[in-house]
């Protein structure tokens, strides 16, 4: 067996481009107008032999009997490196995050077991017996759910992204994060969620007149709690009990977890144990001295509830290598939007220069994760890659020095600009960034732990 | 505390009924018009109090830090009775099957670690560097491909189920299967497959003329193999490398597996190793001693590819009690059919005397779980419910007697008949037969076994 040897012929094939430095029209693979011409090509003398006979000798895995089922399946020991990375606050036991290995998955769900996590005082172990739901504060019927009173009200599903509004937050240093992309952008994670609608619950409770937010309190040790718009509560807000099918995993806030699809993750509030509803909010730590922004006029922005427009390219990204020399590659990633749909995602090979739009996969959902792809040939000089995501108000992912010089310089949250991942010619794949960030303002140092 | 004393007030309200037997529109719940009031309405003076402070005491594991962050999660030990159960051949060791455990789900996607499995000879541990996917046959270039060739393809994503063409054979027997609903029908799953689509390396290969066939074996000491029409072949099928998000799990077929959306199971071959490019099928054991069937014709289905409209209702289902006493309850399960889109879900709570179309979760996604919901109030009387699928070719999901009927009494696979749940005045719920079993032909013993 030989590699084939008419790959080239066959890689020259597609030439129209659809943008700078080797992008080429998204729809060329659909069409099947494209080889990427990376197996063996079998010699002649093989290729009539497997013609005519199955190949031999079979491997050692089919003259041994299999492994027996299990009740509860995991993934393949090969496979024990696709898992979070955790970056835990040095002083304070169990608080911190652990992020989804984006860059090591595909299509668009994550499966249980890597959903990013964001906890201020370790995984609490709950008796979903015993736990209960308080509805009270101005209401006029003071509500206390068991997890079972729950199951027996109407559930919906909604496939919906959650991302940590500290998500990507290395892009606020001065120096590009060498993180792979999964543990530079994974505090975002997309599942089908399935529960009650909060709206249901609180017809029952009768809110009181002059009710404006809801406070959500959770029952870990840190009594995590935050502040909710009544109109979101009464929106598409939920409380999932399910997750990608099965109840929520405890870390996943296992019985009972508040879901406001597209907005901030801290406030999908986990171990759900108490909602009060009030003419003001909380105005708890995590509204105030964390999650907030202060501007570069001075004030601060509180209460940034939604997660505006990104995209990230996955593959290749940072870390990774273009191993089989220049040629032909899929530029694959995530967008998704805490405004609805992604309406369009356009990609870059030549730092910005020139755009060319990627293959949406379907279907896209909104406020859910959403794959892009789109093919391009690596010619083997240096290029930079970007992807640039519209959603469907028309919001664009802003450029790097267009978000500083909205924000400033003492950003830890809300991080949504566009990536560059610079390819070199050894095909090396490494994050940088294409403005002069010395030129973008005073910038204090980032404290890179969660508290 | 105490229940709140109205309850029976609210539980009046909705007098407008969609069907017999207390079947309710299926926009009631949505529409916020219908409380099912099983919360513990607070005292007067628990209300107060529960307004002016948080509740307390706080529960322990509000007391004491969590548990610390896991590079990959599980679910929560509360959860150990949801797992596969299996259902092995008596004989040959590791052959047989484990059912998803459908009943004790929500949503539509099915997480990895539940999904059903058919093993011929148990599950393979293979060496993802080492196994190769082999393309030969009538082609004009024969291939092959490492797995890390294929990963640099374009990839694809589909939602769709996968349904084992044995899936619910107990209804074929003269007895009514006593299992919990997913034990019976669970041969079924759900999940997003992202692979290389099949046509594309098709494509590469170069079929020759009077390609009609493609002969597909697994890695596995069975060395399972079946054949698929080229039609299928060069349309939706894909070779899938990644199951909701995450590498395939071994008893998935990691590291590569056929995808062939709307199809019985047993031709999305697991551990894929060859496709072998024909003029003819193998007629291999597995789709003429099995997987075919004798019809009263004398004649015998086989090549019944297609997985025709189902439905299941799973929840109330066999084994449950509804524990509530009388009162509003929300009948939900799952739709799918291989032809497509679910177009409607027909529920009756009478045994089919009137039915009323079921409130269906989108999106509806075609030869993917459809979840659809509606609310029922439940009298105390003996009820028997059903559910009964059209989909978007207006197929009608068969009663069992029509499907006994066309079929005859030597089934084992294929069986999609409608399901008939008894509610008992107890609120014990039964799988039951509602036509005359004995007046329908003769029956021979079948086999429940799997080989």
């Amino acid at each position: 067996m030989a590699r084939g040897d008419n790959r080239d012929k066959q890689l020259s094939a597609p030439t129209e481009f659809a943008a700078g430095n080797g992008l080429l029209d998204r729809r060329l693979f659909l069409q099947g107008g494209m080889a990427i011409g990376s197996a063996m090509l079998l010699s002649g003398t093989d290729a009539a032999a497997a013609g005519e006979t199955a190949i031999d000798p079979r491997p050692k895995w089919m003259r041994e009997p299999g492994a027996e089922f299990r009740p509860y399946g995991f993934p393949s020991l090969h496979e024990d490196e696709v898992v979070r990375f955790a970056s835990p606050n040095r002083v304070m036991r169990n608080n911190g995050a652990s992020w989804t290995p984006l860059h090591l998955l595909e299509g668009t769900i994550t499966p249980n077991g890597l959903h990013f996590e964001r906890h201020h005082n370790g995984v609490p172990s709950l008796d979903p017996e015993q736990h209960r739901l308080l509805i009270h504060g101005l209401v006029a019927r003071p509500l206390e759910f068991f997890m079972s009173d729950l199951l027996r009200y109407p559930l919906r599903s909604q496939i919906c992204f959650l991302e940590c509004g500290g998500n990507s937050n290395a892009g606020w240093n001065r120096i590009p994060s060498t993180a792979e992309a999964g543990y530079f952008h994974g505090l975002a994670s997309c599942s089908e969620w399935t529960g009650v609608p909060l709206a249901t619950l609180l017809h029952e409770a009768q809110p009181g007149e002059g009710v404006r937010w809801l406070i959500a309190e959770g029952a870990d040790a840190f009594a995590m709690h935050v502040s909710i718009p009544l109109e979101k509560a009464m929106g598409d807000a939920m409380l999932a009990l399910y997750q990608n099918g099965e109840r929520l995993r405890p870390e996943n806030g296992y019985p009972l977890r508040l879901i406001l699809p597209g907005w901030e993750g801290v406030l999908n509030v986990k171990w759900l144990r108490r909602l009060e509803l009030s003419d003001r909010p909380a105005m708890a730590r995590n509204e105030t001295a964390r999650y907030t922004e202060l501007l570069p006029s001075g004030k601060a922005r509180i209460f940034s509830f939604v997660m505006e427009a990104k995209s990230l390219i996955t593959s290749p990204s940072s870390g990774m290598v273009l191993r089989q020399r220049p040629g032909l590659y899929q530029i694959t990633g995530l967008a998704w939007s805490g405004r609805g749909r992604i309406r369009q995602v356009d990609v870059s090979a030549d730092s910005g220069k020139t755009w060319a739009p990627a293959e949406l996969q379907e279907p896209v959902l909104p406020k859910s994760f959403t794959r892009f792809r789109i093919p391009w040939r690596w010619s083997g000089a240096p290029a930079v890659l970007k992807s640039r995501a519209v959603d469907e108000t028309g919001y664009v992912q802003p450029e790097r020095k267009v978000l500083l010089a909205e924000r400033g310089r003492h950003g830890f949250y809300h991080y949504n600009a566009i990536v560059n991942w610079a390819v070199d010619e050894q095909g090396s794949v490494s994050h940088v960034y294409d403005d002069d960030d010395q030129d973008l303002g005073d910038h204090p140092p980032v404290d890179a732990g969660w508290d």
